[in-house]
Formats: structure tokens, C-alpha cells, sequence
């Protein structure tokens, strides 16, 4: 079979023939119909080739919808033909985390070296993906591939950040997010359907401003030096409720705890460059503001996700490519050159 | 001044000319600017005259709307001339309920004989209405006072009723909203507001069907002895997620037994009969559903509810009345003639 | 192996002879070192043949602790040797309820006709005990195998049924325990460690109240017609914050619905006769009274509750049996005559 | 009436004769039973005289203690001779936060110019309070005045602190405090009492080790640059569930992050520098860890505080001073020379 493997850090990946995999005992082999390309893949592909984490060469995608061609043995809970989305952050299962579902977080993925496919092991970028567990799979009926794949990242995530935030998202109250991005432009839609909030959107052109617009927001405002300014005057005050950076590096989580309210939540979402931090002490914002950095989402959350796009609340504006092409869509990827999230669709 | 009073129980109120009041140290009055007419006040003059609870001749009104006419002393933190909502389960303000502004079950209001007006006290059907303290005061901005004068209880009500369980009403859920009448049609448009829920509505005529679907309803149903198997071919073996019965008749208690999922929510907010109740046992419901009947909401619930209007969020159908006119709006109360809630507007 | 097995509905249980099982993919078998026997055994060995819902022969025990023997192929996250307890709520594994962990409340488990060991399939009462997949283990360490055992059930019951009133559970609280038998002396421990609730008892012996005193019981109030009145004097107008019924008989609910407070919990765990409830009315208790019947408890609740266990905070009365005298615990259980738990352990 | 009180920024307190106050409309006098001396008070005597935030003079105390001396017109829910502890971070009690109790997050203090008393309006170093509410006093029975005080501030700031992290703190959790000073001495108590879980305590000396011992902790470790070394060989890799930090300097707050677990909460208490702050950003800690910087408490915290005080759970060190001595009591404060909280009793 083809798949779309990393075989050299630092270099593009390659469009490979490999052996299609065969489920072991307890594990399921998924016909892929939609793999997902992310932001993350490109900074796994620009890792330095010294401590480079992962074994290759490894095909990518940690974003899959597929159809179960096949179970191994022992396996009773999925039947073959079901249309399935893959659930990403695999854990052991057991532990006190991965026991209620939380499996992005479990406590001995490390020690089991467990990851997720495409991060550790064979991903969704390939014509079958072996699946370790049924457990990771939610049916998705008739919703489209497409549409669908993104939603296991650019939903859960978002959904996952705003999730505990929402009991604070009452009426009279504001969600600012900043970056109306891939994940960003799906948590405008996930607060305009889950909350009564007045929805801020910044980001960095008015192109990207009029998208925010069209997927929801009540207002936008330019993600620059006079971001604060902009905001407080919508807000006044009192502040925003909550604001999620889908950015994350330093002048995104600066603006955000500038603009931040009593007792609010500020919640880091995007990777930036992997060192701008939110500085949290007695005096350095209003009181009781709360700072957090999730990671990926749960179990059930993928479930709930998948609910939302069924009733028609979520729309994922994507672009597609066949495998064959697959490596136009990381071409563009690096290149910040796409309209959406890139999808590619096996034959 | 006029005012509309309860004279004698178990007759019609009477259009009296009585005494303008006067604000003691920390009340205020206000000079009504709406006030409405409820199911419970007909409930109230239909009471036996022996053991009659509330002292009598007594205004009539527990939701009312006013602008600021005089301050008592020691009011410092509210200026004449505002224009507010008045929050009606009034408390004593110190207890551990209301320390947290659930003034609505206030541990020591029958001890101190404390109630809300109207209800023991001169209430809001009247030129001017005497509030006991401004904390039970909203300031309603440039909300129309009439459109906003039900929200104070047939507002308030359903959203004190619907708030605890929006942790359930994720994607995929569904709420079952048993009559579309004054809170019920509120509760419908908040559970579209506040949820992802899929929202079914019951009641007994398929012109109050219609209403329910046109203020946000996705399906609806007849509410007859055919209601449970109406619900469950939509909702299926899963069953409901949370059930509002704003009826209270043990027929339409019944039904949210009925079609509740395991652990859903049944809330019991109709007073029906005053007689009829939800029964839990270990095999008479699904798993973990749990019951409870609730009274009216807390102070900051208030404030959210009108921060809700003020985003456009509801629309309560209003028939209104000047105070000359406010008999016949208890007339047509009393014969089930409204269409929407009665609200008296004095000159 | 040696097991006991209930053979004819109606009849004691035998002690038989039967083949060891092999665990099959992703199964797993356990060295049982300790099981333990129910109120509920007695419940399901008394009912009708005729609609009785299990294959028979059927081995008993709902309880197991053990140690892992074997592990079918495709099983990683568990070693061989390692001590562990049983989750008995077994569910499917990937519903919305079983990816948060709510196994016990599986949508599909009916459908797909999983069953706790012991409830449906062959059970703990045996020298070997086949388990369907890790999920369902919890290593227990160092922890005794016969103290441990009766956690499962009777210390996970309680655990659930108290968790979601724990932010009630406030200084000043005070939470009602009916019957302090078997899942209640676990609840009073619990509730002591967990909550600072005045704790009251109430059982029908002036003995079983000194237990409940010496488990950390700070009132005891004898459970008969004047029980309320009893618990009223403790606790006044106010109330009680919580009562949880272990026992579930109409008496007991109706003296739970008549000391609980305002905005209060009524938790009715006890099977009683399977047919008392709880009644909840506008004018039927206090304001906001909450009421429902949980059952069992969920995988991250069982791991906390062995915590518990771990850090001393759990004495459970237990009488142990050898497999060979399993029929005798059988006995005394039916005969009321047991102290404690009765835990039977395997040679 | 004698009154300590801060003349000049930067120079020792004064004890002076004053004006006995008079109770306004809605007001409430009482004679003071008990004056607590807080680290903050020591802040404010040593803050530059430019830009002093305080009308002088300025008698001190924001904890207070006292009986109902004289009401002012219209208070009709407090009496004469009522013994009181008083809530002291005032709000407007009409906000969105006071409606709710949390009138240390008042949204229009600072615009009405409330203060706390003895932090902007006359305090409770003296023989007689003003106190400007009803709602402001918590009745204390027959708690002893002294024992009391300080659980207004010191007693109060921890819970609040605490409380949100409650459903985190279940079997198997692990607390951190450092710090077992004023405040997290009672922290400690408070974590005893209200969950299982294990406490670590942190100290810089021996002797505070120890008292940290006997006030409660499990487990006790040097704060030094081998503090969060110390606490990882007893949490190991999961880390610890919560951490408070009474403390609040730069390396305090590094060690809280250094030991926190995955999901965990850091609570940022001590003033220390007023610069200091917790970084999270998205590789800075484990997932998802949360930090907050809370201030004092809710009116509804201080009568649960008050309750656990009554059911004997909390013990806090005190030294007692008459008013004639109180200048002795800011001098020990100052010179870091106080067993346990300062503590005036007038005569």
C-alpha cells in the first residue's frame, strides 16, 4: 500500500510503498478514507535529525476516518464496515487518567513508549492504519470524511480548551480568541453554539478578521500592538470572561492577559515557538484569573465533538488531495499556503 | 396613588386609591414603570379566606420594573433616576443562602416574616412600589420595561431551573421542555441559547406546538397519554438528557419519568395541582436520574437572565394593560385568555 | 478448579468441579485470592425460575481480587503475578458513558449482553476467575486481599453514591446515614475523611449504633417511627445537607425525604423491596431537594477508593471462609447472621 | 475611645484618642472583642507616603471581632448584644460578583471608593468598629473572640484558596503547602479535615517543620534549592495534585510548578515581593496545570470557615496584646518576632 512517510528529519516526506498491516489480538485495521495534515507534522518535520524522538521511517497523520476492514482476534465491540473516526492521544487504558477517559494525559504512556499513530508509530497518511485498541474509534455514521477528519484535532482540541471554561461563559459575559486559524475558527463556532457570549476574534489581517466574521464572531479586532486597546474598549473594564490563544507565542499570551477579567481564564492552545509562557502572580493581573495549557482532548470529548458536527453546528473549512498528492499538502502546509486544513483521501 | 389589591380571598382584586409610601432608612422607591401578572397570583386570590397567610388589603404584583423615585437614607449605591428590574425572593441578606444570593431560599425569611412583594408585602401593581433594599435591584439600562418585566420571574424561574444541568447538555443531548406557556416558551429559547441540545417540546394543542417550534423547538409532541411513546421514537433507547415539566400535573410528571435516559435530570417546576410528584427508586427510572423542584432563582441569576435580553437572546410574548385596565388582566388570567404574559403599565 | 455455582434458581448454591478457563485474546485470567459474597447473591439465588436471566450453571461472586495468572494474546498493560482488584460493572468499553468511565451505566451492554463476573457470567467463587480485558483490573499492591475485596462493591457503591455531594459537604454540613451495615459503616468512614458533615446514623439496633459510633458515626438516632423527629432535634430547621439510604425500604426513603433541608440530597442506594421511592413535589420537601438512586461506581472511582484503602482510612468488618466452606457464607448470609463481609479465600 | 492608628507612611503606628463613631442609617457600631494584626499591615505602614492609596489618620485592623453595640435606623437583622466576626473585603452588594457573595471581586469598589476596614476606612484597632452593612457580620455564637479573629483573614484567605481545588483533592492526591506560617498553618488543618489527601509541607527551618507536623502534615521538606528534589522522592513522577503557596517569592513559586503533577492546580497566596509570578506556557509544566493568583474569600466562606471553627477542626496560634500594648504587637510583627497571629483584645 502507499503511505506518506517521514524518512529523514528535516527533509520533505516521501510518498512510499510499504506492507499493509494486519491486525494482531485486539487491535483493528481501518480502510483510511480521509488523513488530516497539521501544524504539528511540519514541526516534527523540522526536528533536528540528533534526539529526534520517534522511529523512521514513520508514515504521518494523527487525524483519521476510516472504515474497519478488518479485527483481530478477540475484538467483539466494532463490526467491519463501520465508518469510524480515530481517536489520536492513545493511552494505556488503565491508569487513574485513562480510566475516565483521559487519555492525552495518562500516566504511563512514557514508560510504555505509547504514542499516538503518527507521532511514534504508522499514521493515518497511508491507504490502511492499524488502530491498537477499539476503544480508540467513535462510529460516525454518515458524516462526511472530509468534513469529519479534522474534527479528532482542530475540534477536540479547541473543544477541550473551552470545555471547563464554559460554566463562566454565562450571559453577559465575552470569549476572545485569538487566531482564527484552523483551531481557531472551529472554537468561534464551538462558543457561538455553546455559550451566550459576546465572541472577540483577533488575528493578524482583516481577510482573516472577515472569516472570523463569517463563522461568528460578534467582533474582531487586529492582532498587533494595539490589540489590548482594541479589546478593552469592547469590553471595558471589567474584562473578558475567558480568552483562548490559538497562537501562543508571547505577544498573543501577553494581549490575552491584558485583556482578561476577574476571576477569568486564560487558556494556551496554540504552540508558538514553544517558550512564551503566561506569567501569573498577586499582582500581575486582575484577581483570580487562571492560567492553563491543555493538550489534545478526551474520549468522550471526541464523541461530543462528533455530536456537534452532526447537528450540523460545526463547519471545517478543508482542502483535499489524493495521496498521490500528498506531499503537495505538505508543500503548502510549510509554505502557510492553504485555504483550511489540507485532507488527503486515499483511492 | 392607585393600586390593584387583593381585598377579601376568594374575590376579584379591587382598583384602589391608597397612600403613596415613603422610603424608611436604606429603601428605595420606584415608580413603576411595568408591572406583571402571574399564574401564581390567581392561585393566590383563590385561597380560603381561613388561614389566609398575607395580611390584608395587599397590592398585588411580585414582578415589577421601575425607575428610581427616592432613595431612604443611607442609600448610597444607587441614584435616583435608574432605571431597574426588582429581584422578587427577597431574604434577609446574611445567611448562608443568601450570603450567596440564593435569597430564594433564605434559611430564616419565615422567621423574620420577610416575603416578596406581592406576596405578603405591597407589591408592584401600582403607581409606586417601596423595595426594601437596593441589593434587590437590577439596573435594566434602556431594556424596554415591559418586554423586560416577566423576565424577573417567568425568566428568572426556567433559568434557575435549567442552569444546573448545562454541564449535561452537551453535544448530542437532548432537553424535553413540557409546556410551551409563559416559562416554558422562555425556557425553550434559553435551552437554544445556552446548549447544543436538541430541543422537544410538548404540549396539548398543535397551536402551542407551532409557538414552541417558531421560539426555537426542534421537534415537538402532543402531550397526551401517547407523549412517552411520541418522545421515545425520537430520542430512542438513550432516553432524554434533562426534562423541564413547567405543568406539574401527575400525568405530565409521568411522562418525563418516562422519557428521561439514565442519568438525566427530571425538574419539576409547574405547580399543577400542588399535589403530584416524581418518584425515584432503585428500579422505577433509569440509572441515576435525578429529581428535584426548584423555586424561582438567585441574584445573580437574575442579572444573567437580563444580561441574556440585553443580547437579543429572548422574546417573551407581552399583552399589556394600563393600571385602570389591570383588572380585566386578571380576568383574563383567571380565564386562560392571554396571549402571553398579562403586563400592567401604569401611567 | 473448585467453584460455587448457582445451579437451580430457588436452591442454595453447590460446590462443584469445573474445567479452568483460558483466557482468549485480550482476556485475562486471575489466581482468585480472595471473593466476596453479596446481599445482591441472595437476591439473585431467591429470585423465580421462571424469567430468571442467567445461564446456569453459573458461578457466583461479583467481588474478586486476585492475582493475574495469564494473559491472553494482545494483553501488554498487565504483567503476570500482579495483585489486582475487579471493576464488576462491566460495559462495553466505548460508548459516551464507558469513555468517561461510567462502565456501570454501559448504553450497549444490554444489546451486546455484557454482564458483571458473577451477575450473567461465571464469577469470582472460584478457584480461577476469567476477566474480559485489563480495563477492568486495578493493581492493588500491597493491599490485603480479603480487606480488600469487599471494596469493590461495598466501598465502591458508597464512594459513588456520596462523590457528587461532596461540594455540599461544606463546614457546618451534616450528612444522614441509614444503615450502617455492609455499604454504610464504608459510607461513614468515607464521609469522615472525605467531608468535615456532622455525621448522624440511624440503624434499628442499639448495637448496630455503637458500630456506626465506632466507624466515626458523631450522633446515632435508633431508625424507627420516631426517627425524624430524632434527627430533627440534631439537626433543626435547617435540615440535614445530604442522607444517603442504604437500606431503601419506604419507612427509611420516607425518613430521608423528612429531615433533608433545603436544596438537600436524598440518595437511595439500598434495594429495600425494589419498590419504595423517593417522592419529589413542588410542596412534597424543602426547596431544590434532590433525589436519586445510584448503582455501583465507575473505573477512576474504584482506582480512588483502593487509594483510600491504601492510605488506612477504610476498615471493612470481614468474616472469611475457606472455597470449601463457601456454602456456609451462603448460609449465614441468607440468615442475616454474618458479621461483616463475608469473603471466601481460595486455597 | 482609644484606636491605633497608621499617621505617617513609613513611621510606627499611634495609639490615640478618637471619636466614638455613630452608627448612619443601615449602619452597625460594634465594640470590638478582638483585633487581629495582619503581615499586610505591616506592607501598608511601609508603604512610600507618595502616592499613599490611605486617607490619614487611619486606625488599623481588617480582622475584627465584636458585639453589637448599637444599630443604626432601619437595620432590622442584626440585634443589640450580638456577638460578630466581620466580613472584611466590602463590595457594592449589587454586582454580578457581590449578588454571588464574592465582594472581594466587587466590579464597582474601587469606582465608589469602598474599602476594607482598616485598609481605607477606619479598622477594628480600637474600642469601637464602624461597620458599614448588616450583611458584613457573621454572628459567632459562643466562639471565643480571640481564637476567632484571625480566621477572618487568615482563616478565610486559605479556604478560598482551597476550595476550588476540592474535586481534585480525592484518594490518592497529594497536597503541597509551603510555607506554615499564619495562613498555612490553618491551610494544613483545612486539607486534614476537608480531604484524604497526603499533605506535604514546606518550611524554611526545622522548627517550622515541625509545627507543620504537629498541626497536621503527613510529610515535611526543606524549602531550599533541594525542596522540589525533596518532594518529587515522595510524589515521584505524577507529582503533586495541588500546591499553595503562602509564600509567594520567585523560588517558592518555581518550586510549586517544579513539583505539580499533570492537571494540577498551583495557588499563588503569599504577597512575597509582589513581582513574583508562575509561567505556564506550553512545555513549562505538565499538561494542563493551572495557576491562580486568589484574594481573600466569599461571604459565604467565612460562615463555612466560622462553622469548621466550631466544630473544633481549626486551631491557629495566637498571642494576645491589650490595646495599650498594641504598638508591642506591630513591633514583633515587624521584627518577625510573633508566635501565631497578633491578636488585640480591648479592655
Amino acid at each position: 500500500m502507499k503511505a506518506i512517510q517521514i524518512v529523514k528529519p528535516g527533509s520533505e516526506p516521501e510518498l512510499r510503498e510499504v506492507d499493509k498491516p494486519s491486525p494482531g489480538p485486539g487491535q483493528v485495521l481501518l480502510k483510511v478514507t480521509a488523513a488530516g495534515a497539521c501544524h504539528s507534522d511540519d514541526f516534527v518535520l523540522n526536528m533536528p535529525a540528533e534526539g529526534f524522538p520517534y522511529p523512521l521511517p514513520m508514515t504521518l497523520g494523527h487525524e483519521g476516518v476510516g472504515v474497519v476492514a478488518e479485527t483481530g482476534s478477540g475484538v467483539t465491540s466494532i463490526a467491519e464496515g463501520t465508518p469510524v473516526a480515530v481517536y489520536g492521544p492513545w493511552g494505556c487504558g488503565v491508569c487513574h487518567f485513562c480510566s475516565g477517559g483521559l487519555e492525552n494525559y495518562c500516566s504511563r504512556a512514557a514508560e510504555l513508549q505509547i504514542t499516538p499513530p503518527g507521532l511514534g508509530v504508522d499514521g493515518a497518511m497511508a491507504d490502511y492504519l492499524l488502530v491498537d485498541d477499539p476503544r480508540h474509534l467513535v462510529p460516525i455514521g454518515d458524516l462526511d470524511p472530509v468534513r469529519t477528519v479534522p474534527l479528532t484535532d482542530a475540534g477536540l482540541t479547541p473543544y477541550h480548551a473551552i470545555k471547563p471554561s464554559l460554566p463562566k461563559l454565562v450571559g453577559g459575559s465575552t470569549a476572545v480568541v485569538i487566531g482564527a486559524g484552523g483551531l481557531g475558527h472551529v472554537a468561534i463556532q464551538m462558543l457561538r453554539h455553546l455559550t451566550p457570549s459576546r465572541i472577540i476574534a483577533l488575528d493578524v489581517t482583516e481577510e482573516k478578521l472577515a472569516f472570523a466574521s463569517e463563522v461568528g464572531a460578534h467582533e474582531t479586532v487586529l492582532s498587533n500592538e494595539d490589540a489590548v486597546a482594541g479589546v478593552r474598549k469592547i469590553v471595558g473594564n471589567e474584562g473578558a470572561t475567558a480568552v483562548f490563544d490559538f497562537v501562543g507565542y508571547q505577544p498573543t499570551i501577553d494581549t490575552a492577559l491584558g485583556v482578561v477579567g476577574t476571576m477569568g481564564d486564560v487558556v494556551v492552545v496554540g504552540l508558538g515557538d514553544g517558550a512564551a509562557t503566561a506569567k501569573i502572580g498577586i499582582f500581575a493581573q486582575p484577581f483570580e484569573v487562571s492560567a492553563r495549557a491543555p493538550y489534545w482532548g478526551t474520549r468522550s470529548e471526541l464523541i461530543e465533538v462528533l455530536d456537534l458536527a452532526r447537528d450540523g453546528v460545526l463547519d471545517v473549512a478543508v482542502e483535499t488531495f489524493s495521496l498521490d498528492d500528498g506531499l503537495e499538502a505538505y508543500r503548502k502546509l510549510a509554505a502557510n499556503d492553504l485555504r483550511g486544513r489540507a485532507v488527503v483521501v486515499p483511492d
